[in-house]
């Protein structure tokens, strides 16, 4: 997505080599126009495709999930919870993923009754980097009995390898703006 | 707002004489259709006011946030981030919410570059109890010289006084379901 990666440039910042902060529009202030677009992009990306619900994560994936479902006829969005709220009190769905970047592993929770058998499940993020969120999602939605209808992801730091992992499980994946390397702040786009 | 009151009868668990959860279209699950008649209220709500941009804190007040934003001219919106992300590294505002329920006092920060003076700003949230994260939003904008143009919350548990400390601190607050009482399971709305 030619607009997305000209906002990453503008607006982006690298940090080291691993890093690409996008708070200007994507975590912290949150571009509503802007991700009303990508939203449409998703759409378009994945078009023919029955979708009955969005699955992310909080809380940085809520925001581009709910301007995409807007995009699938205004269909529900269910966000997995890092950690055990104590209104979670009954069944959940739970799997793991590793944080490279943070050095943490996140327990992801969905509660039972928000996700069920036969529900196609299209997975959105803001980011993809060694693809461990992602896949914690998928995990959750086969617990469920669901489908994977796709996982669409804003920026993908192709250089990490998630979409290749989430591609041999079996997924299909669109990243609308995938960095190839970043090096002495300079972002290069695949 | 009728349908909300509805939809929190229907929907809604009172837990105790203090909790409300509405984590099947609210706060967890997010019923992205309704979320979008919630953001057509507040701007009818707040008709006639000129908003620059939406604070919300993360997580649970993100949604409602970006739903809402999309009836003000697809405004940006702007989340106070509870803890100190490791990408956070130049200046931000910073004020303090407790939370009655959890117990726990939390620290918002908002990054100064994406506050102005001048701004005129509108705060969304999920749920209004004791008024102390609305308050620590409030101190926020005005650190930044911003002007609160007013405050919507979706559900307001009116039994905990948040709204009138909120207003004795000059803002126009708006919430769309007043629950003045929560008893034996039951909610009733003032």
């Amino acid at each position: 997505m030619k607009e997305l990666k000209e906002k990453i440039l503008k607006e982006g910042v690298a940090i080291g080599t691993q890093i690409v902060k996008v708070d200007h529009f994507l975590n912290h202030r949150l571009d509503i126009r802007f991700l009303d677009k990508i939203g449409a992009e998703f759409r378009r990306r994945f078009e023919g495709e029955t979708v009955d619900k969005i699955l992310t994560v909080e809380a940085s994936g809520i925001a581009v999930a709910c301007m995409t479902a807007a995009h699938f006829d205004f269909v529900p969005v269910v966000f997995a919870k890092k950690a055990m709220p104590n209104t979670m009190t009954e069944g959940f769905y739970e799997a793991e993923a590793r944080s490279f970047t943070k050095g943490t592993v996140s327990k992801f929770r969905v509660s039972d009754r928000f996700i069920s058998e036969g529900d196609r499940i299209l997975i959105i993020d803001d980011f993809m980097a060694h693809g461990e969120a992602s896949m914690a999602l998928v995990n959750i939605v086969r617990q469920a009995g669901g489908t994977v209808v796709g996982i669409g992801a804003v920026i993908e730091k192709g250089f990490q390898g998630g979409s290749d992992k989430l591609r041999q499980a079996g997924c299909h994946v669109e990243s609308l703006a995938i960095i190839d390397r970043i090096d002495d702040g300079k972002i290069m786009f695949r």
